[in-house]
């Protein structure tokens, strides 16, 4: 049996830019890991492909999928159901291979109980490293302003916390680089390959 | 005050090629860490140059330094010594820039003593890595070959346990790469970014 894949998710604020990051990725041709198609109830745009883009379901198919325990995570929004289905991404695991998911930051949160063991990598908006910035020069901009501005960061900091990589969303070639950075260094991660070779040692 | 730099250690097996990787670290243009160059009391070689190669020392100022804990490691050699001055480092993490060490595993985990937060890397012979096919292809190779060759990998294993990673030198390229995406990942590190973003919020 191949040593198992690396569960890998990218997740963050809503209007962070996860999409665009996750298609610059999957467009790069060196990218060694698979993407998990999402099931959704949502009518298929122009162009959008069933099986590609999303797997296209009915409500009464998505509903069935939840009783049956097929998703690995889901979330309703503006009445449309999306998921993420459990046994794909369980196979391609198994076969070795490492599986990436971009989702909200609800559905990480349900990947983490069942995943412990997987990688969670937040992308954070550039806003937020300008925060510095903003203290530096709060002589320009309103107590009001400030004040929301420190509220929402304060938000964004406490999401990190199921995380274990933050990646800022500067440039998206940048926050593509981090990422990929971030799969190999854990492929690197000593728990990881001493495991391996001890299981080599115990079957001499 | 900058951020303090990441202290990025690279050691191994001895004959496992980390002075080849180090080098060849040190010749890419965008290696965004300083190396703290070694103090020794051998004899300059051909072309070595002093405060390039090695600061090259006297016994007795070697010994100076011990006393007085200038050295964050040393070790002794086919009668000379070998150490990493210890201000150099502290002063060039202080001002918020990487350092990297590549030292004998006797002196790592002098180092881990002192700087557990330090990345420690462990370049892995590729012939542990075949240990698998020598594994599968045992009917070939004598007992005494198979036998000494656990021998070996059990020890390298071991040797692992002191360290944050693994990286293969099967190829100088490759094991260069693995070691800079693991420092780009380091520096993704929530624990690491968060506490940055906390602070902020303090000084609010």
């Amino acid at each position: 049996m191949p040593e198992k894949g690396l569960l890998i998710v990218l997740s963050g604020p809503s209007g962070v830019g996860k999409g665009t990051v996750r298609k610059e990725i999957f467009s790069q041709p060196d990218t060694a890991f698979e993407y998990s198609i999402s099931v959704t109830t949502r009518k298929p745009r122009a162009g959008e492909v069933d099986g590609v883009d999303y797997f296209f379901r009915t409500r009464e198919e998505f509903e069935e999928m939840i009783r049956h325990g097929k998703l690995l995570e889901y979330a309703e929004f503006v009445d449309n159901y999306y998921g993420t289905p459990v046994d794909y991404v369980r196979q391609t695991l198994d076969e070795g291979k490492d599986v990436f998911l971009e989702i909200e930051v609800k559905g990480a949160r349900q990947v983490r109980e069942k995943f412990p063991e997987g990688l969670f990598i937040f992308l954070m908006p550039p806003s937020l490293s300008e925060l510095k910035n903003r203290i530096v020069t709060r002589g320009t901009e309103t107590e009001d302003i400030i004040h929301n501005r420190m509220l929402t960061a304060r938000e964004e900091i406490e999401m990190m916390e199921l995380y274990d990589y933050v990646v800022e969303n500067d440039q998206v070639e940048l926050a593509c680089e981090r990422i990929k950075a971030i799969v190999v260094a854990e492929h690197c991660r000593r728990e990881r390959v001493e495991k391996r070779y001890k299981k080599l040692l115990e079957v001499d």
